[in-house]
């Protein structure tokens, strides 16, 4: 434990020591196979236990309703930015997208590279530099839209959903790719959720996906394998070799999270980081300026914020290093500081970087 | 060591013990980061170094000429068949399909689900079983070809091109999932080649793709992001988050492949498994009954044969699991044994199979 640093890093992002060290253990010979798990033909019944278990894990810890199917898939969020227009945007078919921050634009762009003026444009804090979200009377939807896109957690600019859009009997899509798993969820609104791993839930190369059944069976048939929602949920994602060790590392990070009382001590725990990091920067705000204006917008996941300059947050990541906290530096484009603070990072290393803060700020202030 | 097996699966498939090794020793605190590699940023310098000397090393080994570039993709082979024609298969032009097993089969067809009858079928073994491939005089490229694909190495069938096709200034196509860098070989007639690295290379998830300058000009810019080869190779393979525990699994792979002699003393290897393994069945033809009807077609890396009854070859798996030797059962369709001798089945493991294999022939034949 003593060699680890606090790791706050935007994503890829610290992951359980325990689930870790689980897969270290058995690193060259699972569960007494005298093989890697990575060594294992992805038809074995080794393999297929593990895959299972990542699976039972996800709809347990979540409480998926019977109607949805948990997918493994490849190609991070961007690739689901394609693959949901491809799959749903046939047949006339138009959507609707919010954008909160980059990561909604891109899947909006992706979603016109698919379906041209289908994807449309419902509601934007992009003229506010997504420095909140829309309100709900700001956001207008489509009676004819088949989906209504938006992203749950901002990475970048540090906001977060947390009462999502209404739009009635219109599913909604999310890509939650940096918060999910943060907390339990309603999923029942939502015909399809996707996050990319490498934040909460295992390493990058992994995309875990929750599709309700109905909206699966609106899914495009003529399309190329890999990019069918339908061909996956049939084959159980094992269509083609998955990505196995990824896969078993998100089995142990999910058996680990069992272990610690779900998704409930989960939010607990990721609610009182947010109030104590929170906390530091409303009773500092001349020094810990909030990018995020709107209190109820911000995010458990990424705190983002400036000091007075551009050097004082240089030296506050430099002092921070010598800390033993890293991954503390802004988004390249919005400067200042940035804090990730997803599942793995304890209430524990929060408070230590809060007491880091207000050490900063009496020396500096 | 004791406690491994001998590893015959097809795929996930042995790595190199000595790989593996490095990266469980240093899982949960890479290079004295504090942090396991699959929990740093991609954007960091210490994942860069690891990137960048993955692409290196994947240069040296196989001698990739400066007109080439290395791309990291993910979504097996099968996303392959389909981001091959979306990328090239635009404006009019047409490419040929030569079908030798299973898998270059599936290119074809997704050839056709993506681009109808501009994917045309120029030589198939099929009715013969793929117990050959097609000979010099069977292969007629069209002239207007703006690509000729084939499968180096056919998994189930167990047979291998040694000899690539000629097919003039017309850009060869290879998917080498299953036996990239048996060898080195000369990329210069090739536009493109791909490996799923889940036989020779690491773990699944992760795509290795050489591509040709003047190929990668002829790719489509209207398609979705994740989809470009040209997007992946102007981005180093780091536009959006890469695999990262994979290409670190890789670079070590390819490390260790290089400190034993690279490919040149790899493939003096694998011919030395060849020569004992073919040897055995050469010996005993009316009780090891090879596939293939060819012999220089046979397979290095996937060697298939049936006994004389079906009971025997059960029986023959059966045996070898009590001998410590796994993964031997054939393909579901084609019964019989398989042996699959990648890279990292050493000579040794083959000259144990080969002796288990006299007794088993001396007790039973």
């Amino acid at each position: 434990m003593s060699n680890r640093v606090i790791n706050f890093y935007a994503g890829p992002a610290s992951l359980p020591l325990p689930a870790l060290e689980r897969a270290q253990k058995e690193f060259t010979n699972f569960e007494n196979t005298g093989m890697g798990v990575m060594e294992i033909s992805h038809r074995s019944k080794e393999y297929d236990a593990v895959h299972n278990e990542a699976i039972a894990l996800t709809k347990e810890l979540l409480h998926v309703p019977d109607n949805f199917k948990v997918l493994f898939l490849q190609g991070g969020g961007n690739l689901q930015f394609a693959m949901l227009p491809m799959n749903i945007l046939h047949s006339g078919r138009k959507a609707d997208y919010i954008v909160t921050g980059n990561w909604a634009k891109k899947a909006l762009a992706e979603g016109k590279t698919v379906a041209g003026d289908a994807a449309r444009k419902i509601a934007s804090t992009e003229d506010e530099d997504f420095k909140r979200l829309p309100t709900e009377d700001e956001i207008k939807v489509n009676d004819d839209a088949a989906y209504v896109h938006f992203c749950s957690n901002n990475t970048i600019f540090g906001t977060q959903w947390k009462d999502f859009p209404k739009t009635g009997n219109i599913p909604l899509v999310a890509d939650m790719s940096s918060d999910m798993m943060w907390r339990p969820f309603d999923l029942k609104p939502f015909g399809l959720v996707y996050a990319g791993a490498q934040k909460n839930l295992g390493p990058s190369g992994l995309v875990v996906a929750i599709i309700r059944d109905d909206f699966l069976e609106m899914c495009a048939d003529n399309l190329p394998k890999m990019l069918k929602y339908k061909l996956h949920a049939e084959k159980n994602s094992l269509f083609n070799t998955p990505p196995c060790l990824s896969i078993y590392l998100l089995r142990n990070v999910l058996a680990y999270n069992k272990s610690i009382g779900g998704l409930e001590a989960i939010e607990k725990n990721n609610r009182e980081k947010g109030a104590i990091l929170y906390g530091v920067i409303d009773k500092n705000p001349d020094f810990y300026k909030g990018y995020v204006k709107v209190k109820e917008d911000r995010s458990f996941m990424n705190v983002t914020f400036n000091l007075p300059s551009p050097e004082l947050d240089a030296l506050f990541v430099e002092e921070a290093a010598k800390n033993n906290m890293v991954g503390l530096k802004g988004y390249r484009t919005l400067g200042g500081i940035r804090v990730s603070m997803y599942n793995a990072v304890t209430v524990d290393q929060i408070s230590t970087l809060a007491s880091f803060m207000e050490e900063f700020v009496n020396a500096r202030g």
